[in-house]
């Protein structure tokens, strides 16, 4: 069924990217220059983690209308980590508006540490992609179900967005970030101590559900389909399914632009111009608004906590194509349109 | 001269908003849904902004392809104060590479307020658009002419993207400003401390530089002009002339995404997903990116420093037409094309 | 066998303050003068210590021989909430060396809010007499012991300095605050994750036996020969036995001098100049060294915590008397002389 | 005239310290001990202090009855630097009430950096012995005189304070300190937008008045007698002169007890116990209330700014004597009395 909805796609001859071929291979160029960048170190808070080797990478592609490329690394399953905090906050909206999501969480970004413990002026947490919001988020999802089904309900909308690739649990990540994580537990007191949650709120259960979602494990090649879910406004492309209400989708790139990158947003904002989120697994995911959706993986992290590999791909790809927010500005010199 | 290039476009009939007559008297309506908006107070701290009237509003837009539409008090003479950040740092770029402007200046929100006495952590000013970076810009700019030559490079430069139109300079505003500037020659000597200058920077005449270039008038008319030079990618729609690199305005445009509004920078880019820049005088210049640039003034002022009023139009006009920077997201649910 | 120890003294007639009578006639008036003192509000965030009434006010007074004055509510049961940190940190430091115990918690007034979520620059919290330091204070008590153990060693010790007067233990309190004690864990964990307890600790046991210390009652009466064997160097001065190390006690005021009294000790080291510390039952215990203790107590607090009546007793007692640290700076104006 | 005043003494036999050979026979021990520690680093900030020798080092001591004792470099004029803070403070306190000055300054230990561009919580410098305290403080000082009586006012207070013994001013050090003194200058604006001065406040000439205060020269034997004034309460022990009023001495001795040894003042007051204060010319002047004043020189500083050789010169006398504030509590083990 799904194969029909691509081939119908094909014979019209009016994919995105049209010379898909020549795109590949600028792509498979960059992953080989990329590769040497040898810098960085493999988180190692849990020994999950630590056990990820350095050489790994991998990068996979798929565009609005299904096209893939996949280089390296690609079958391995990784964890979301942080990847999994624009997806639980993209579900919150696909429910509830806008207005009712920003009374427990800002839209700033917090100009701190990603896991400081510090609230904003009204008492919020700055925003949906630090741990503090994405905590607070996890309590908005599906609140009146009990925790299984919670989390039945997410991973089966993230398959979904995967185009139903991909997606396992890593259940021994999921104890050693309980067992590891005093900050997360701090700052989850912290949160129900200003009532930064909604009523009747379980802190444990929340916390749990949080630490189920980082530890939910995509391939690049799944993840890159999510990503491209995002880019085609909710759509997956692969199964043509509607997953995700736009408007969701719209604002959850929004943030993803100005908060996706830890501490190092801004410039990435300004360098790469792209809605993107990185996970301390090393995984970084790009969307490219209706164009395609990338998935990079490399664990070894620089001081920010983003792969070093992720972020050099995403710098490169965008020098060469014309995919930075500000690029298509009128009278501007050319790169390349894929 | 000019007109014959604007008369040229108009015969081609491929303007970029076709239904012009349509546009401007939805823009009429948004005037008069704001006027009676009537919170915010009037910035107080020197008596030439004071004596501004509350009951001040006007609106101009310029097309990229030099359609003109005004409304209100759009002929009075208001100054620049931080809308002229984002000049200085365009005209920066305009003869330095990016890499060497941002060794002096950062990339990132600062989550704090405008003035603080606070650097990033590698002790730049935060961005170009707070008063720190604005300062520092200062000092790059030009920086062997003498000060004369300077402020003459400078307000030639506006005229140029304001097409010719008003500009004036404030004397009694730069005097009251350098009178009243404890705040910012507080900044100015912690800079030099932390030796963010460039060497053989005179701070004095820095920041002399910086009032005076805060004291600059237009009127909402030519400021619409310069907003739709910038919407153009440099090139003044109404002269035809390259002014600026594109790859300046592109940068420019950027970080007036990210941190043009003060404190409600984030929320901005959230609800309305534009480049702007607000001024402690009312002055709210927003660029709609290869469409149109808008300019509005009503003086009264909420508790972030933006125009109450300028804020309010922003938003109604993102609410009515596709302007938002991911309203264009595939398979969302369309607002009207202006 | 008590009796005889005071009866001895005054056998001997070299009573530190001679003439105790009119001594306590200068305190009655004092304290009719406080008690018209209303302002303040009783704290409230749980129902135990909400119930206290606004009107009750006591005063006590034990001199390091032995002689008494009490007045007002001074047999009422009083929790000793944060009053029990200096009395935890001298008995660790009665067992333990300043050097192993300063390895865990500094000695500085924190310029900051007595909950804040703040570690010194070395990663201890500031002082012993702040929560985050009173828990790892309470962490390193009797460590070996099981958990009833220790808080039997702990209450004994405290009876053991009130002279076998009374002591008990307000369970209710202990629950309430237990409940709604998000703070305090919050602290707990990040104390955790910044490896400030020593190795083996149990934090939830640990933040038990906080939340249990501050759940012990005295009355005005015996809290008053708590601070007499303070200001005795730790020798009861009811039953003449020593209960700490002089080293300790010497410590301990130390501490209380520069810390005791929240944000506004440094006001309070200015304005009385003697150890204190003050708990958010209303409770004030003063240590005048070498003279006598002196047990306020009145629950409405001020701004910074401090009972309003207690703040304002102590003002006044150091106005009449010759007890400031500094008051016997020779050539100065003298004072009464107790 | 003077020495009728030191012989009577003599001849009354009543000298504070009365075995004065015995004692300073251990302060030269003590002092030769000292001689050995080499680290720390000179300050550099200014030509003229980086030219001070690593291996300067001097103890004077001087009694409230006016017996003194001096070993090393003892005759080498050195810059009071910020022991001219606590003098400057005494002063102000000569004259107008307590409640009046500290309308402009508090009496907290900052919990900051000494030259943090930070204020209190109601907008006052911290305390009178941190740069933005001392810098109001000199606003403060004989404002109705103009700059050169004010100066000739303050150094004859100083000289007279110093039993007209050496008293110098280093020009060069003055034009250095007003050279590179980017952060005064930033702390001087900064604290005039928070209106900290009183109405009239010439900055300029307030922060001229404060370099010069610090570029004043005393020698440790000069500085060691007043040091021994303020022991003395006040009255000059050379001269048997009253210079300061004693209320102005106490509050003095209070504020260097808790502040007066920049971030390691904590640390000084618990394991020392004494008022101090150093200077970043390697001062330090030590106080022992109603015994003597030390002045020791040394010129390596540590991290905190504190004189290395100073501070273990402090805590060895308080090893060996009974100086600290709760050494003389009833009950303790002792240690020499002087």
């Amino acid at each position: 069924g799904e194969n029909i909805f691509l081939i119908a796609k094909a014979f019209h001859q009016n994919f995105i990217i049209p010379e898909f071929t020549t795109f590949c291979e600028n792509i498979e160029d960059l992953y080989w220059k990329v590769k040497s960048k040898t810098d960085g170190k493999v988180a190692s808070y849990i020994p999950q983690l630590a056990r990820y080797s350095p050489d790994l990478w991998g990068v996979s592609v798929c565009t609005i209308d299904g096209q893939r490329y996949s280089i390296g690394d690609v079958d391995v399953p990784v964890c979301l980590q942080s990847v999994s905090k624009p997806l639980t906050y993209a579900l919150v909206l696909n429910e509830q508006t806008p207005e009712v999501v920003h009374q427990y969480v800002g839209h700033e970004p917090s100009g701190r540490q990603f896991n400081e413990i510090k609230l904003s002026a009204d008492n919020k947490p700055h925003n949906p992609l630090i741990n503090s919001g994405a905590i607070v988020l996890c309590s908005l999802l599906k609140q009146d179900f009990n925790l299984a089904d919670r989390f039945d309900y997410t991973s089966q909308m993230f398959k979904r967005l995967a185009g139903n690739e991909h997606l396992s649990f890593n259940n021994s990540v999921f104890l050693s970030e309980r067992e590891t994580a005093d900050r997360n537990f701090a700052l989850g007191y912290y949160l129900r101590e200003y009532k930064c949650f909604p009523k009747g709120t379980n802190l444990m259960e929340t916390l749990d559900f949080y630490f189920q979602l980082c530890s939910v494990e995509v391939t690049a090649q799944s993840g890159s389909v999510i990503a491209a879910s995002l880019a085609n406004g909710g759509i997956c492309p692969i199964t043509g399914e509607r997953v995700l209400d736009a408007g969701a989708v719209r604002n959850t790139l929004s943030l993803m632009h100005s908060c996706g990158m830890y501490d190092y947003s801004g410039q990435f904002a300004f360098d790469v111009g792209l809605p993107a989120k990185s996970g301390v697994s090393g995984s970084v995911m790009l969307v490219v608004p209706n164009v395609m959706g990338v998935y990079m993986w490399a664990p070894p992290l620089d001081q920010y906590g983003n792969s070093c590999k992720g972020i050099e791909f995403c710098e490169e790809l965008v020098d060469k194509f014309n995919f930075h927010n500000y690029d298509n500005l009128r009278h501007t010199h050319r790169k390349l349109d894929p």
